[in-house]
């Protein structure tokens, strides 16, 4: 049996201009720490494993441990969970012990959320991990939104809450493919108190050059996730992602794809949630191997300018088009810093910038202009 | 008299996917050329003088010929040469003779446009200057904007014409502001055949190290062209670009400010044409004294990272936040490629980056944090 500090946390409590600031260890026994709560209602001893997760949960403990088997605890420590694997797994792949830097935050409005940043790692240039949990009333825009896509929405202060994790990790070496996820989950009252509740997310991969074992090994995986759910979902889902992350101006998609789905109630709520846990579990299986296989790859300045060139495709896509980020920055308490930390460190815009067709620039671009599938699913039907 | 060949102009013709390549050579004999046309109506000869422009007009020179009065004629011969100035003057500034390159394109809707950029000079990494002229039916999203503004528009179709001049040039030496401006004139015509016009406009600057002095004489000149024309005009004018340059997500402003306006339409026609007119001539005093006074500043590494964090501000407005920017990308037929050449080379995001407040940055973000009124007119009122 061993101790050791897993982990130190900055501590930031946002809100009315307030932060504060300080220092918690948590010390971890072989493996997970078991901490047991006393409930102040019923006096009754419960069980809440929170050892391994990158920080204290944003719900007080022992709200999550009276409401273990209410849908908003499962997630929020589902995505917890994921949080913390993978930024482990992330900082494993570094090579001098570069590790994330860990921000909790609160919302005045009700809330908060965990955001965890490796910056300027050798082989992480930025990476971005964030969770949130939050709840209040529904802006405006969100309601309109939310409509546009179909939702049935009485008038007036909607209640809500929100759980979900999401990620944009920007690899230094630019054989090393940028890849972004986000599994969520949404409550919404109505006045009358009828409860309406929904999941989404998705996975998707943005490679700066082409290498199409390493797509279909990526969309095989998210493949196998779906498939243990429901058949028809990949296909339905790959086909969303590809419509989703597309760059309207450039005619051009933001990468070789993946999955992406909103507004899953069906078959019913355990079901939907067991295939999103599913999905976020397949991201480091996905991912990882990647990393691996391309870290150490030999490149140049001309493979550089391009991966920043690309980087500049992918911010216009997250400031423009993407729902998160534009609802994210309108959304009255938001915290900027973690909406924007999907931004790579570095950017360039050149005018006019395009590659000769017969390059491996133009090779990927042609890609990024007609959608491939990868694992011949039309085929296979 | 001498001769020599004025400037190289690559000419690129869009839409359907056509791309017309060919190369012209203006001769200028002592300064200007001028070209004699024969109006094919009424057997008329006139006189235009095109030979300083950065290429051919948009709009036909015997068009232009035959509407010499027209406010449509008036404005193209206007930001054309407003266009050639300021071109000429920032390639003087050039130490080894960097040149601008010169796209001329077509609009398959109607008119078109002329893009000048100069990229990776020796004193400005990327300079932007176009002008446009462009004519057809008002997508639905412009319509609704214009409405949101107070415009009383007529159902359907509503043809439309619009000729404007904007750039932004981002120097190298952080020492040296950017500057952005803007000048344009719009025109609607209802099913009745009933026309409303509109100019908009403005000029703003943003430094990445506070100097007073270069504030105050940039606004100082602002101030005098407003002045020349109604002495109510700068004071309502910087108070609305401190308004409209401004990152609510941020609480801060993009710069230090300048002037900007829309839907001016009074007192007449003629009258706010000339006020446009004289604010797009006072760019250059305004920017160029600063430039000279800094390009050669000293810098290290510290003001260089600042100004790409800065640049990384910059990106997020104009995706974000400015009408411009979007209402160019959301058009059909759009070239994307002229809205965003607004965008900088190189532009950086870190993760909660906050200057120390007694720093230079801190001392700049304090500025833009709170507006100043840099030449105290509210005093003086």
């Amino acid at each position: 049996m061993f101790f050791k500090v897993f982990r130190s946390t900055t501590w930031l409590a946002h809100g009315q201009g307030k932060r504060v600031l300080g220092v918690v260890g948590t010390i971890i026994a072989g493996g997970t720490i078991t901490t047991y709560y006393q409930r102040n209602d019923a006096h009754m001893a419960a069980k809440l494993t929170v050892g391994k997760f990158m920080a204290e949960p944003i719900t007080p403990k022992d709200t999550l441990v009276a409401n273990a088997d209410d849908m908003r605890t499962k997630m929020e420590l589902m995505i917890m969970k994921i949080q913390a694997d993978f930024c482990q797994s992330l900082e494993n792949e570094e090579n001098f012990g570069k590790k994330f830097t860990v921000d909790r935050w609160e919302r005045k409005e009700g809330g908060g959320g965990i955001t965890c940043v490796l910056q300027d790692g050798d082989v992480f240039e930025k990476a971005g991990v964030n969770i949130s949990v939050v709840h209040g009333v529904l802006p405006k825009g969100a309601i309109q939104q939310m409509r546009s896509r179909g939702k049935q929405l009485a008038d007036g202060e909607l209640p809500f809450f929100a759980a979900g994790v999401s990620a944009v990790i920007h690899p230094r070496n630019p054989m090393v493919p940028t890849i972004h996820f986000n599994y969520r989950y949404f409550e919404v009252t109505d006045s009358k108190g009828n409860k309406q509740w929904w999941f989404g997310g998705g996975t998707d991969l943005t490679p700066y050059y082409l290498d199409e074992k390493d797509a279909v090994h990526f969309h095989q995986t998210l493949k196998e996730a779906c498939d243990e759910h429901d058949e028809s979902y990949y296909p339905k889902f790959k086909e969303w992602c590809d419509k989703y992350f597309y760059i309207p101006h450039r005619n051009e998609c933001r990468g070789v794809g993946g999955i992406f789905f909103d507004d899953i109630d069906t078959p019913d709520q355990e079901s939907a949630f067991n295939f999103i846990t599913t999905c976020a579990h397949s991201v480091i299986p996905s991912y990882l191997p990647l990393v691996r296989k391309h870290k150490n790859d030999a490149y140049g300045d001309r493979e550089r300018q391009w991966q920043l060139l690309r980087r500049g495709r992918y911010v216009e896509f997250n400031l423009i088009y993407d729902r998160g980020t534009k609802f994210g920055l309108y959304t009255p308490g938001a915290r900027y810093e973690s909406i924007l930390m999907s931004l790579p460190l570095t950017a360039k815009w050149e005018y006019m910038h395009v590659p000769a067709p017969d390059s491996k620039e133009g090779e990927i671009t042609h890609v990024l202009k007609n959608p491939r599938d990868w694992l011949q699913t039309a085929q296979n039907k």
